[in-house]
C-alpha cells in the first residue's frame, strides 16, 4: 500500500492535472477527489482524458479528506486557509493556491482583499536551501504559475548580484488554462483564438510572490493572455551590474536541478516543449541596444507552474526523488 | 540491461514521440535514434521537448541499428523494406510506415507506386486473435493513423453483421502532425490556423489497409486537414443491417483492451482527451433521420495513430503488459 | 438619406458581423441595435472590433425597431415569431433564425419542441427563382449556416438527377462562432484549442431544412466542432445515379452567382479563404473506391452562412445589385 | 478610369492582402501583380481567399510595372532599391519593405548586412507633420510592422517629455504572418500552435526604425512569435517623468486619426479585435509596484502593420480621404 493521496478541488485544471500525475505515480494512491458543484459526477464525466479513472468526486469537505496521508489543495485563493484548518495535524498538505505563499500578510490583504491564513514553507525546490525545508515540512505552499516562470528566470541574476533588484520589466504570457474553467464570455473558444490580450496591466497579484521569493525591490509586471491552451513564456529584463554572464550564472543556480534546463546557446525557449512535463527551458543574453540582461523562460502553467511543482514538492516531503512520477520531457508537437 | 531499442527514422514526429515512449519505458534502453539530414544533431536540437536527452543522431544505416534487439522504423513509405531486409534475422522490427502492411501487392502497387515489400503481421492488438498473432512475430506492421481511427470504429460493426460492408461513408479529420515536419507552404501555420481542408479526396492510401482490417466492401473516405497539432476524429457511417445496438457491440468487441473507451451513452469523443496517450474514444449511436449507424472514434494520430500503437505492438512482442510504458490518459486541456 | 437599418440582437456574433457589414454598406444607415442583458452598453463595449462606432445596445422592443425601414432578427430560436408580429406591416423583415424558415410545422415542433412562428419566403438567393421571390417579399428567413454549406452542394446533384435523393451523408465541421456567444464551459478557448468533437450526433436541427430546400430524402448529418472561431466545412457524399459531372453540374448551376465560387479542378475548398467573406468555395469528384460523388463546401458561418447572407436577401429586397456591401474575397491568412 | 496600380511582391502575405485591399478600393485599378518563382500562376491559385480575382501573377520586372501610376514594393528587405530606381521617374511609390526607411546608412548596413539603398519620406501619417509630407511625396517608406505597434504607443510619451527616452522596454509579440510564407519548419503548423516563443531577442533590425521615429535613446526591443495568422500586441514601458497621465497624452496625439483608438478607460487591446482592419487599439496605465507607464498596442500586422498602412499612405499622396478602401472596423470573433 503507497502513500494515500486526495486532491481538494478535482473538477479544475491543475486538479485535473493533479489526478494525471497521481494516477502515474508509483508511490501515490488516488483515495479521495473532491470538488463543488461537481461533486457527486464521475471524474471522466469531468475530465474525458481521464476516461478509465474509476473514481467519484465528492464534496469538499474535511471529513473526505480524513483518510489521506497527503492531501493536496487545488483551491481558489481563500479557501485553503479554512480547509487546512481542520485537516488531522498529521496530515501533509501542498496547497497549490495563493493562501500561505505570503509572509507579508499586509501584501496579501492588499491583493487579494481578504485576510491572511498565515504562511508555509515555500514551495519553489529550485531556490538555494528550499529542497531542505521543504524536505521537513509538512505544510508547503506551492509556487503560483507566473511566479514560478518569473523566478526561476529572475533569482539568480539578483542573487548573483550581477543585474539590478530596483529596475526589472517583466512582460508574461500564458495559456487560457491559467485562466481556470469557470465559464466566461472573454474565455470563450471564438474570444481567445487568433487574440493576445493584457490583463490585469499594472496590479497582478503575483508582484508580492516573486519579489519575496528573489529580492526584487522594483517590478513591472505585464500578463498577457495568449491562444493556446498551456504554457507560461515570461520575458525578464533587468538592468546590468556587471559580473558574470547571465547564462552561466543561471547554469551554475540549476546544475543540480533535474527539471530546470537552461538551452544551448542562442537557442531560445518553446512553451510548447514543455507541455505535459514538468520542466523549465531558460536562455539568458544581453539586449544589443540598451544593453539590459534579457533572460527568457518557459514551462507548462499546468506542469511547473502548477500540479507538476506540487507533486515535486510532496516527491521531497516525502523522501522519495523529486522527480517521481513526473516527465522532464515535454508532449509535443 | 533491459531490452535494447534503437529508433530508425526519429527526426519526424512521430520519431520524437517514440523517443519520449522509450525514454519513460521501464524495459526499453534507447540505444540509437537515427535520421538523415538531421544526423550529427542532438536529439534535443531536433526535438526541444527532449531536452536532457543526450543522445546524438546518427545515419541511418544498418550499422547504426545492428546493437539493437529491437528498432521501430518511422521512415517515409518505400524506404522501411530495403532497411529491414540489411537488419540481423533475430532483430525484432516494428515498421511504423506503410511498406508491410498490405497483403495485397497489387493494391500496394496501386495507391503507393513502387514495389511491395511484403507483408508482416498486422500490428492492431485490438482485432480477434492478433494480440497472439503479434506476440509470436518477430516483424510487425504497425497500423496507419487513419486506419486505426478508422477500423476500430467499423470493425465489430462488420464482424456481427449489424452493418453492411458495401456502404460505409467514412470522413476521418486530423491534426497536422500526421502530414509530417517537412517544411511545406500549405502546412505554416499561417495557412492551417483556422483552416479546414479535405486533401487526397476520392482516393487515400489508406483505403485497402482499411478494407482489409475490416472486410469492408466499399469504402468512400475523405480525409481532412485540422487546425490542431495531434487528433483524428473519424466519423464512421453505414447502412444498418439490424441485430444487436451498435454501441453494445463496440463494448463488447473491447471488453478486453484497456487503451480502448466505449464513452457513456450520449458522451462523444474529443480528440483533446487522447492527446499524448494510446487510448482510443468511440461512441455510437442511429441517425434519426437515415437510419445509419454512426460511430465516431477519436485518437491521438501520433499515439494509438503512430508512436504508442508501435509500443504496445512492442510490448506484445516481449511479453510486457500492453500497457508498459504507455499512458491510458491523455494530456487535457 | 439611406435605408434606416435595425438590427435585433446586435450583441451576439452573427449580430457584430450584421453591424460591421451595415456599417460598411453604401445604402444602408445604421440606427438601432437592440440586446438583452448588454442593453445599455456601447456597441464597442460589446464588440471591441467595432471600436469607433458611436452607438448604444439599447433593449430588444418593438419600439426600437419601429424607425426602421429594414430589420435583421439575429436572436435565438424561438423569439423571432412574435417579434416580428409586433412590427408595422411595411417594414422588411429579414430573420437570421430558424423560425421562419421550415413549411412543415410538424417538422419545426419536433426539433424545436415550440410553436411554429410561420413560414416565410426562403433566404437562399441561388436555389432556382430564388432571387426573384426574395426580391418580391417583405419577410425573409435566411438560410441556417449548416445548411447553406450543405445545401449549395447538394441541391444540384439532386435536381438534375445525378445523385441519388435517399442516400445522402453530411458531414460539416463548424468554427466556434457558430456555437455562440453565451459563456459555456464546453466552449471555453482551453477546450476547443487542439480539439475535434462531434454533437447533436444522429438528431440535427438543420436536416429537415436542408431536407425542404434540397429534396433529399434520407440525410445522416453529423456536425463537427472544430477548433478555430469561423467557418464551416460541409463533405457531402451522395450515391450517384450516372449522367452528367458532379463539378460541371455545380458550375452550371452557379454560373450566375457571384458568391458561389466552384474552383479549378484539383483545389479543394478552405473555410480560411472564406473568412469574412460572403462567399461559398465548392468542388467536387467520384471517390474511386465506392464510386459516391463527394461534394465539398466551405463558407464563413458567419458570412455567407449568417449575416452576409442576411445582407445579400436585403439587397435583394432593395433591388440593390446582391453584392453591395458585402465581400467576394476572403481575409487570409 | 482610375488610378492605375501595381503590386510587385504580390505572391506574400502583405501581397495578398495589398491586393484584397486594391480590389476593393473605389479610386485604385489593379493592372498588374508580379512575383518570382509564382509567376505565371494565377492570382487565386496562390491566393485562395481570392478566388474570382481574374488576374495572373506576372515576373517581378521593371517593364511588367511600367504601365502603373502607383506601385507598391512588397519585396524582400534589400530588394526594393533596385528595381525602384528603374522606375519611371513619375511613377509613384510605396515601398513595404525596409529598404527606404532609415536616414541613418551605417544602421541599416548594421542589421540587414548590406549596402543602404537611401531614404524617402517615413510613411507613418500619425507622426506630427507627416501627412503632409506624405501628400508631398512620391516615394514613401511604409513603416515596418513591429516598428506601426511600437512607435504609435511611444512616440507621443517622448515626445510629450512625460517618460525617459533612455529606459525603454518593449515586448511584442506577432502572429505568423509576420514571418512571411517561404516553407519553413520552425513555421509548420505543428510547431506553432500551442507555442509562444521568442526569437532574434536582443537585437531585431526594427530597434533603428523605432528610434529614429521616437526619439528614443535606449530600446530594450524581445520578439515573440505567437500561435495566430495575425496580429501584433507590443508592451511598451517606460520610466516616468512626471507631468500629463499618458492616456490623455495619447488621446491628444490621436484625436484627429482616424485609425487609432485610445479605448475607453481600463479597456485593454486585443489583436483580434483589428484582424483585417487598418485601426490600432492602445491603452495605457501606471504599474502599481514600479510606477513605471505601461503602454499597450494592438495592430494586425498585415493591416496597419503593412498592407493597410501603405494603402494609407497611398491615399495620402494621392489627395483622397487617408480612409479610402480602408476599414477602422476589424473581422471578429
Amino acid at each position: 500500500m503507497g502513500i494515500r493521496v486526495a486532491v481538494a478541488g478535482a473538477s479544475g485544471y491543475a486538479g485535473g492535472e493533479l489526478l494525471r500525475l497521481i494516477a502515474g505515480h508509483p508511490e501515490f494512491d488516488l483515495v479521495a477527489a473532491t470538488a463543488h458543484s461537481q461533486a457527486g459526477r464521475p471524474v471522466a464525466a469531468v475530465h474525458p482524458q481521464l476516461s478509465g479513472l474509476n473514481l467519484m468526486l465528492t464534496a469538499t469537505e474535511p471529513a473526505e479528506l480524513a483518510d489521506a496521508d497527503l492531501v493536496f489543495l487545488a483551491l481558489p485563493h481563500g479557501q485553503s486557509g479554512a480547509l487546512a484548518a481542520q485537516l488531522p495535524a498529521g496530515t501533509k498538505v501542498v496547497d497549490l493556491g495563493a493562501d500561505h505563499r505570503l509572509a507579508d500578510a499586509a501584501a496579501w490583504e492588499l491583493y487579494y482583499n481578504s485576510a491572511h491564513a498565515g504562511t508555509w514553507t515555500y514551495g519553489l525546490p529550485e531556490l538555494p536551501g528550499q529542497r531542505e525545508r521543504i524536505a521537513a515540512a509538512d505544510r508547503v505552499a506551492s509556487t503560483g504559475c507566473y511566479a514560478v516562470a518569473t523566478v526561476l528566470a529572475l533569482a539568480p541574476l539578483l542573487r548573483s548580484g550581477i543585474a539590478a533588484a530596483d529596475d526589472v520589466v517583466v512582460v508574461a504570457a500564458s495559456g487560457t488554462s491559467g485562466a481556470g474553467k469557470n465559464a466566461k464570455t472573454h474565455l470563450l473558444g471564438s474570444e481567445v483564438m487568433g487574440d493576445l490580450s493584457p490583463y490585469k496591466v499594472g496590479a497582478h497579484q503575483h508582484v508580492p510572490e516573486i519579489k519575496q521569493a528573489t529580492g526584487a525591490l522594483s517590478l513591472s509586471f505585464t500578463p498577457i493572455l495568449a491562444p493556446m491552451p498551456r504554457g507560461i513564456l515570461a520575458t525578464v529584463t533587468a538592468r546590468p551590474l556587471g559580473g558574470a554572464d547571465p547564462r552561466e550564472v543561471l547554469q551554475a543556480a540549476y546544475a543540480d536541478s533535474p527539471f530546470v534546463h537552461v538551452l544551448p546557446e542562442d537557442v531560445w525557449p518553446h512553451t510548447a516543449a514543455t507541455a505535459g512535463s514538468n520542466s523549465a527551458h531558460l536562455q539568458a543574453t544581453f539586449d544589443v541596444d540598451s544593453g539590459r540582461i534579457i533572460v527568457v523562460s518557459a514551462i507548462d502553467n499546468l506542469g511547473k507552474g502548477a500540479a507538476g511543482q506540487a507533486v515535486q514538492n510532496a516527491n521531497l516531503m516525502y523522501g522519495l526523488p523529486e522527480t517521481t512520477g513526473l516527465s522532464v520531457f515535454g508532449v509535443a508537437p
